[in-house]
């Protein structure tokens, strides 16, 4: 299997590290100071776009949107230079509405090629491919977002066993609209709200007083406000849509702690810490190094012969609300 | 200098052991069960809070509601047993108000009594004495809110000494007002916050799908809802004027964001996560190793020669905005 990452920013290129000498491994990217820089860490670099159509599986982690311009470039490049045999197409966008609809539209005429839309839950402050870490995505949940393609090819199954063997990675099958609503709501939502409290911060009139008050939990939730402005704005503009509706469910719930302080007696005010913090507790289930599927066992069962031939020991499956749960060690 | 700490929850427990050894230091708590657990830690303990006259300096580590009528006990008793030797007071309230205006009141009688208030801005998750960690105070920087009561005697000099020597506390002197409008942005609305993305998480309909996904900037502002209910109910309800105000100022900052995420072109997103950022690059100054004082330098003449009898090097003076900054190392 001959794969080409296309994309050297902070995941692009941590994946390239970590995937190197465990596979036919080539990369890309648009900027030549970063190919260069790839190639100084011992990565193979191809220096044209038009290469990547040699490799069979092709993973783009470029920003979201240009992710389609990049796929249908290679598409057409295929198509041009009568390349037939089998592909796979991988894109690792933040934000899938606006990427998985118009590119499964693109694959689905060409029988031989597999798209898989894939989302690794994993990432740190920094961008670049300076701020690379090849564990980074160590024992990653990656969102498998179902692109209503054929699925389940030899290649396909390749390349999630690569990324379980390699990365430990958790696939985790959801749609189009879960991916982004649940994303807009437990990535891009705390990324404004750590904004938010910096800028508030500095609209103080008592600054540097209340910043150097500021302890721990302040630190954590505005952690990630240093983040690359464009990876922010690439996260939060293409999902804005579920963002705003994840911003109003949150605001609704800040109405409900000001309408508690504003009551007689604490005891509301309690109750909603109280009830909050039990919700919260169930946070460590299901055991998150599990491997979860959609659908039915037996419909993955060349994808779980490939987790045993890993190394990786099922020891138990069951079925949580109508996700297929395979307990590994 | 005979010093009780009275109180051994997170906070009175980890300093009762990052100071024992270089004071002569006794601790008490109502509980008895923290008693024995204290005692067997190697402190010494006394058994009966009326005790706590015979000592120079009581510092109270209870839980706000609990502060002022505890003070009010050591001062009747001390007026009952006729003692007379000078005495500091210090409270480790984390809100004010309620707190410092009728302390400062009963102190203001007894010429041989002095008042200081403190809130050192650290401390992690847990309670009680179990989760005491002689090093959650190291470098901290301490809030000393003005109690508007006779100052700068020797024994607050040697109290104040003591911390900076042996915690490297640094001292931001502020009002009330200031102390607790300021906490309520930068400690308590995080909680809040905390608590409510915990409760929208489980609010969805596709938990576990959505808690599966949450990678780190969900959980840097989720880290503190797992604090004990009672001491989240401690910081936030005493200070809920000034929490419900900054609860308001982020509301109106999340106003923002979502009318950016309506417009028809992503450049005033860009701009406000830009400018947001740009205001929190100034979070580094002025140096947080600086002791800071309020007034001029010569007013705390005792106090700046304690700090280079202890080993500190003042490397610079400076004025910023009303405040002495006194550069340390």
């Amino acid at each position: 299997m001959k794969l080409a990452i296309c994309g050297l920013g902070h995941i692009g290129g941590s994946l390239a590290e970590a995937l190197n000498g465990h596979v036919e491994l080539a990369v890309f990217d648009r900027d030549p100071i970063s190919r260069s820089a790839a190639a100084a860490a011992g990565l193979r670099v191809v220096d044209s776009e038009a290469e990547l159509v040699r490799f069979d599986v092709v993973i783009y982690a470029v920003p979201t949107g240009a992710v389609l311009s990049s796929v249908k470039a290679l598409l057409d490049n295929r198509r041009a230079t009568g390349v037939e045999a089998p592909l796979v197409v991988v894109d690792l966008a933040s934000v899938k509405s606006g990427v998985v609809i118009p590119i499964s539209e693109l694959v689905r005429s060409d029988a031989s090629v597999s798209y898989l839309s894939l989302h690794p839950m994993a990432g740190r402050e920094g961008s670049g491919f300076g701020s690379r870490d090849p564990h980074v995505l160590d024992d990653a949940i990656w969102a498998e977002v179902d692109t209503s393609t054929q699925y389940g090819s030899d290649l396909v199954i390749a390349v999630l066993a690569l990324l379980s063997r390699q990365l430990r990675a958790c696939f985790l099958p959801l749609s189009v609209e879960l991916h982004d609503q649940s994303v807009a709501q437990v990535s891009h939502l705390p990324h404004l709200i750590a904004l938010a409290l910096v800028r508030q911060l500095h609209q103080s009139d008592h600054l540097p007083v209340v910043e150097l008050l500021a302890a721990g939990s302040f630190k954590g939730a505005t952690r990630v406000a240093a983040t690359d402005p464009d990876r922010i704005l690439d996260l939060c503009w293409p999902n804005r849509v579920a963002l705003k509706a994840a911003l109003a469910d949150l605001s609704a719930l800040l109405m409900e702690v000001e309408g508690n302080l504003s009551e007689e007696e604490e005891v509301s005010l309690y109750r909603w810490i109280r009830s909050s913090q039990l919700a919260g507790q169930k946070r460590d289930d299901p055991n998150p190094t599990s491997i979860i599927w959609r659908g039915d066992v037996s419909e993955v069962k060349g994808y779980l012969d490939q987790i045993r031939n890993s190394g990786r020991r099922i020891i138990e499956t069951s079925n949580e609300g109508g996700y297929v749960v395979l307990h590994t060690i």
